[in-house]
């Protein structure tokens, strides 16, 4: 592949470095103006300003606004059917256990899933996932856990295999058999768990079908300590531990799997003063959820004291049939730019060097210096500023994954 | 132009009548399913269940929802510059009147509305209308209010003239001197109030180029009795009234509204009962403005109370350069559903009859009956809940305005 220069950048806006960003780092970007960037093979060679250097290929950035190409660390992109009317339901004045009886919630959506084949469940994903390109998400965290048997848990993750096969966002797979109790085991929780540690985890590490495990840890579902033995088995395995906790009650999630060395805690809602000690420990990245306190019409989680604690703070959009029906990660990232008060600069990390973190690619992806991936996207929009005012607006003009040009709105 | 028919369609959901609807019919909506439309020369001529018509020209709904095309009754759409730094300065802690002494607020989109050609104006608002085009919004109410002077004023207004002419998004005009006191007459307000009463208002009639005149009823810009004798003026030379009240304070401008029957009030978070049985007795729809309580983190207004009173209810952008930087109208639709807890069947009234009823177009659009203009969207879904679950998606698939395929997914 010969190189080729982006030049005629009006600003480029990027985070630094190739681990997370905690503290003040958060919002501490690098702008350049009038800048170029160079690219080969897919690897970026240079970032400058001024003269841009003669090259074959030239993209003309029309003195837009340039930033890594963004990444959604936390999804559950694979599933069969919606739950729409649950949301009118819950409008009308039905209660929850009135929406479970009538065969409602996540066990509904396992069992959609289980009825569609890996065809069905790939075509409905890249639909979406051809939607959250062309917002700009060159990257995007996959979560299994609406199979809830080793052989449904596996289509899953093979899913995604497929999916990776057809469209260009780069897919990453975490298995999260732990998402929810099957019915086949409401008797049988320790039979789950040990079905999970010695049939699933082996497979999944053998054939290589997930690089992380994460777990649902909530009042409910599963406690703190059977959340540890899962994790701490798939790091056994060679799976790096993600851990949903605090979502609706604190009951020591985040302390667990700061205390483990997670890579990620999800959602962090209600998370304590332990909580966040435990995640600065632990190297652990917060990823939060904004789409998803919105849709609830739920409380935010405490960014700021997360990143005043040093803390990096990563957004994923959640997209899911139940608690975030939404896969725009533009979107979210306005959500939480207003309602956690962030800059848009500490946002902009959120979603590209913090959620590279937490998927374990800071060294690869998630900002604009010489030796990363070039992953870049140019927006319609001539600042910073002016993508966290224009909510609810599409402002991906072209979108470049990998040095190779996936979108464009011309 | 021959005959069409819309054959296929899955489900066909539509409010009915030819004023607004209120109290309990709010939500009252007609469901067609395995329904056709047809139409002619731009006016619907049946709608019906079964075997379509045979008639020349077919489109095939796919078996998706069609309902009538999105009316947006409140928007500033033509305005000069943007305000994104504002956004940023108030994320890190500078104060209102911090911002407006470094020359921000809105009269620094009047100075930028005032520097710029008409030409200019267009070419930016003419990019907003084909964004919300491509959401299924096939009418849109414009507001003047950044000229602040006769020119200015007219200005802005001509510049929907020239609108009209460029694209098919339906433009409907509203002259809004009365949105804040200019600089020229920080010290004369009188002057001013006399300045649109004599000169503004009667060139706006005589030249036909609004049909309805709004004001902004807030402390610290017009006060009630300013507003009362504003509105009086402009029904006098047959201009219908507009009120934008309880905003941030109620200090009765519901209740004037109310009283001199206008046709709709905006805003209304603070509203009062005085408010709500005003707007009853007066006819008045209540249009309400989800996206902005979203945008500016505050309360939203009593959409359930005046329901229940018997006021209907439509929902607008509010799209503006200050307080709501978003022309998207589905978002604000999925906004309020969520926040007013309004189910989404009466959502749907409030962006198409009771919209069409906030700019006196309830005769003519709102909703698909024989005898209406065939305004019409097809949905890129299957039923009502998924438009109102899928919260930041873009879900219009083809958008029919006046009979003519103005914009398709395919």
């Amino acid at each position: 592949m010969s190189a080729t220069v982006i030049e005629n950048i009006g600003l480029l806006a990027t985070p630094m470095g190739f681990a997370a960003r905690s503290d003040r780092e958060q919002g501490e970007i690098r702008l350049l103006q009038d800048a170029y960037l160079c690219y080969e093979d897919g690897v970026i060679t240079a970032v400058g300003t001024g003269k841009a250097p003669a090259v074959d290929q030239r993209i003309d950035a029309q003195s837009k606004l340039v930033t890594p190409g963004l990444i959604d660390p936390h999804t559950h992109l694979v599933f069969g059917g919606w739950r729409q009317h649950e949301l009118a339901m819950k409008l009308k004045g039905v209660s929850y256990l009135e929406i479970l009886a009538a065969g409602g919630g996540i066990l509904s959506t396992v069992k959609k899933t289980r009825a569609a084949s890996m065809e069905e469940l790939a075509d409905k994903a890249e639909k979406e996932l051809r939607k959250m390109l062309r917002l700009g998400v060159t990257t995007c965290e996959c979560k299994s856990g609406y199979g809830l048997s080793t052989e449904e848990e596996l289509k899953m993750l093979r899913t995604v295999e497929l999916l990776r096969s057809r469209q260009p966002v780069e897919l990453v797979s975490t298995f999260m058999a732990a998402h929810a109790l099957p019915q086949e085991y409401a008797e049988d929780r320790e039979g789950y768990i040990r079905l999970i540690i010695d049939e699933m985890l082996p497979k999944v590490a053998q054939e290589h079908l997930a690089e992380f495990c994460d777990v649902f840890c909530e009042t409910g579902v599963f406690t703190p300590e059977e959340c540890r033995r899962i994790l701490v088995a798939a790091q056994g395995l060679g799976l790096a531990a993600k851990c949903h906790s605090d979502e609706i009650d604190p009951i020591g999630g985040t302390e667990m799997a700061g205390s483990i060395g997670a890579v990620s805690c999800e959602h962090l809602i209600r998370c304590q003063k332990s909580g966040i000690q435990a995640m600065k420990a632990g190297g652990t990245v917060a990823c939060l959820l904004p789409a998803t306190s919105f849709y609830l019409g739920a409380t935010f989680a405490p960014a700021r004291e997360m990143i005043d604690a040093g803390v990096p703070v990563a957004f994923g959009s959640d997209f899911n049939p139940g608690s975030c029906p939404c896969s725009n990660l533009p979107l979210a990232m306005n959500i939480g730019c207003y309602r956690y008060r962030m800059t848009p600069e500490e946002c902009l990390t959120a979603v590209t060097l913090n959620a590279a973190a937490a998927i374990h690619r800071a060294e690869k992806l998630g900002s604009l210096e010489v030796g990363k991936q070039a992953d870049v996207l140019i927006w319609d929009a001539f600042d910073l500023d002016y993508v966290f005012y224009r909510f609810g607006d599409s402002l991906a003009d072209t979108v470049i994954k990998n040095g190779v040009v996936v979108y464009t709105q011309h």
